[in-house]
């Protein structure tokens, strides 16, 4: 049996405040390229790997979540696209490409229990697009979208974060709903983008407005009815100023504040209860019955080119610490992935 | 016809913090016994007047909400009971009984617009319970709990402010429904009658409680299934670190923060997103279709000796004041109301 090196990227220990490159280690070892007898699993060369907000959540020693730690020590967890190389598992089989939870590292040994493992069927749509668009971050758009906000024609939509993973297809599936849709984001590259290519109706840069509730009203002067939030903070507290009667509030992520122990609070919520605001935290693993629908649609609305997915792919794995980290101060230009190996 | 005197209670002017007896003035004027020929209104002898924390949102200039702001210089608005004394409109007669929105002073002309104007029926139950129990805050409670926490038998209810107009009904509502209520208030008496009168399985008092989390903690081993917020607040971000896996907090009031320009803020909304908390402010206003089933179940359940309600009854239209400005210390033990007349 043919033994390799597999470089690993290891979570060395919990963190408080926002990471930092030196959170994590590159290790590197060996590993026989087999899924052992019994298993039960199957061996995956990891072809691309997902940097997402949510795993800084992970980082900490927190273990009442939805999802466990990492584990010091260990490689870091994450969602991948990978191909099989051995298999114990008669639903896999080498050559197989599949998505899902894997490691940081250049060869995983997947378990079958593994949840939200698909297997990708071959089409010509870029194999990254599955912890993108087609994964995911994408899916997270589309049940935070259409099962948290009840969207309307013509409902003003605002997303912050709207040129990250999930927020640009938010932004897209509200104009293909009719809505009215402004985006926020931290450059002008950004925001240039939102605009000229995502299709928003509007976008600005946060960092350059000095108050957000006044911003918020001149891009709104009749107020939100949605707010797909993905930042928390200051953000969420200007919107809540801004809000019409019967809005809804998606709290998708909070990346503004993921990373402070002692954030500043929200002073705004009071308007709740006149605006009558409903406001939902939401996980898309809790609507996973619509996978195969959120698949199709979005599949084939990037064939037909109603929507654009934008990725930002750093090569290499060792690269891969350095694009997480990357995430908490916006490096990224749209959805980060580290592409580990080509097919 | 009749000339008679008029005493009022004079909304000063708009005020910053929290209400205090200076912001208003008594006034006495002199009245004419009659509706207005053309009017279309009806003249009413108030018999009671409500105290009910929202009023205070109606001492501020602001007038994006979904009431009014008091009017400076002319008599308070709020919910009341009255007799009509004399009538231009065809559906009301001198002796009838309303409820609805009336002004504090002796004697009040209604306009057949006034919204939530009701007629008393004639029955066995106490006049007062129009602006309580069988009232707006009875109607809150009803509404608020069924229509928006959802509530399933043996869910882990936390009502606050559990004594007051609203919380009282809230926690009975809850018992009869199966679950198992908790409710904290200010004072040992309050405790008291939440645990002996009010049939609350547990409660506290919060100014004997150094950390609200571990004191929730203490009292939901398993976390909360609801939280019928009447107070924000700390009282809020504890409960937002005990909330169970689709837990619904529903806004009903943020006394603790109605009169403080400045307040601390929520730092614990990001357990809205693992815990997948549905929060959301409501007003009853919302929910009026079902006020006639509400009246029937409610005045029902009092009849059968199900459910109790504690009223606390100020003699005199010119202790008005004191009895709202003492709502937002505590002073009140159940329902505020003031006497004006008698029948």
């Amino acid at each position: 049996m043919t033994e390799v090196e597999n470089k690993q990227v290891i979570f060395k220990g919990y963190i408080d405040g926002v990471p930092q490159l030196g959170d994590f280690e590159l290790k590197i070892g060996k590993l026989k390229l087999e899924a052992p007898k019994g298993s039960g699993g199957f061996l995956v060369k990891n072809l691309f790997l997902s940097c997402d907000p949510y795993m800084r959540g992970r980082m900490r020693d927190y273990h009442d979540s939805y999802i466990h730690p990492f584990v010091p020590g260990q490689p870091i967890e994450g969602f991948g696209v990978a191909e099989v190389v051995d298999s114990d598992d008669s639903n896999f089989k080498p050559g197989d490409i599949i998505s899902g939870f894997t490691r940081w590292e250049d060869y995983s040994l997947i378990n079958k229990e593994s949840t939200q493992l698909r297997k990708v069927e071959p089409d010509d749509l870029p194999l990254s697009f599955h912890v993108g668009l087609l994964g995911m971050p994408g899916f997270t758009a589309y049940a935070g979208f259409f099962e948290v906000c009840s969207p309307k024609k013509s409902d003003y939509v605002f997303v912050s974060a709207a040129s990250g993973a999930v927020g640009q297809l938010v932004g897209q599936l509200a104009k293909l709903h009719g809505c009215y849709v402004v985006g926020s984001a931290g450059t002008k590259q950004k925001v240039d983008i939102l605009k000229n290519k995502l299709g928003f109706d509007e976008a600005f840069n946060y960092k350059e407005e000095s108050d957000l509730n006044a911003t918020l009203k001149r891009y709104f002067p009749k107020g939100i009815d949605i707010y797909f939030d993905n930042v928390g903070g200051d953000m969420l507290d200007a919107a809540l100023c801004n809000m019409r009667v019967h809005g809804r509030i998606a709290i998708c992520g909070v990346i503004s504040q993921n990373s402070i122990s002692n954030p500043k609070g929200i002073s705004n919520l009071w308007n709740l209860i006149p605006k009558r605001v409903n406001m939902k935290g939401f996980l898309q693993s809790d609507y996973l019955h619509l996978f195969p629908r959120f698949y199709e649609e979005v599949s084939n609305y990037y064939k037909q080119g109603k929507i654009v997915y934008i990725e930002d792919i750093k090569e290499g794995l060792e690269n891969g610490p350095a694009a997480f980290v990357g995430l908490f101060s916006g490096d990224n230009l749209g959805k980060q992935v580290v592409r580990v190996a080509r097919q």
